[in-house]
């Protein structure tokens, strides 16, 4: 989760929401990245869309079943359904997002019946770091 | 819906789920795309995801209010979440689907009270053709 918090800390010095996302195949990170919409103008850019991505790519498949990500914040519908795409194995979230979260609040993608894929899920991790470059970002915004 | 299905159609082609996607603004085309994962190593590849992308990048921007999506088959969450971020105004789709769709089954997700945008939507339009091209599809792997 440090990687993922530094990828954070990143995308909100570049004037990105601060999320972070890495993943992890047999111990090792094949791919970080931060949340990078505005500067990429690409509305999927979330850091753990970039990170799947480029694991993937990385790997040359489309599926990363004996992968792990990590990521500072709750993913949102369209991550959640990515990571369901590609088959992850096991989810690390930060803080929870009770806005735009889809994996505890809203959609609750994993536990839909529709889901083709749940990965196994742990949550909280780093989440007070993860919650405080967050709040840190929209505060010097108001 | 026209250039979605014959996207669909050159997915097939391809090996590839029969799905087309096109962008629309000020009533003309600005995107095409078919489905392509495992073409691109990419599990997020979805036909919607490949049109907003190539649309928010033309466009220099990362969202597309001012654009339609015209898809030939229900999006899926990762790509109404991604219609969502994109700000897209109308979404017009063809054939529904029980199974993976996100609109109608399973997360419903425009209907979510934490879904921050909803496109207008129109179902149905095509969905005999864009139905038939993922019925041949599969009939044809068994």
């Amino acid at each position: 989760m440090r990687a993922a918090l530094d990828a954070a800390a990143a995308a909100a010095a570049a004037g990105e929401v601060p999320v972070g996302a890495v993943v992890i195949r047999d111990g090792a990170v094949i791919a970080t990245a931060a949340n990078a919409p505005r500067r990429l103008h690409d509305p999927t850019a979330h850091a753990e869309m970039l990170a799947i991505r480029a694991a993937a790519a990385m790997l040359g498949r489309e599926r990363l079943e004996d992968c792990d990500l990590w990521v500072t914040l709750e993913p949102c519908a369209m991550c959640a359904g990515a990571i369901a795409h590609a088959r992850i194995a096991r989810l690390y979230y930060g803080a929870a997002d009770s806005k735009g979260g889809a994996v505890e609040h809203g959609p609750r993608f994993f536990a839909q019946p529709t889901c083709h894929h749940r990965p196994e899920v742990f949550a909280g991790i780093g989440d007070r770091e993860a919650g405080e470059l967050l709040r840190d970002f929209f505060a010097a915004r108001r």
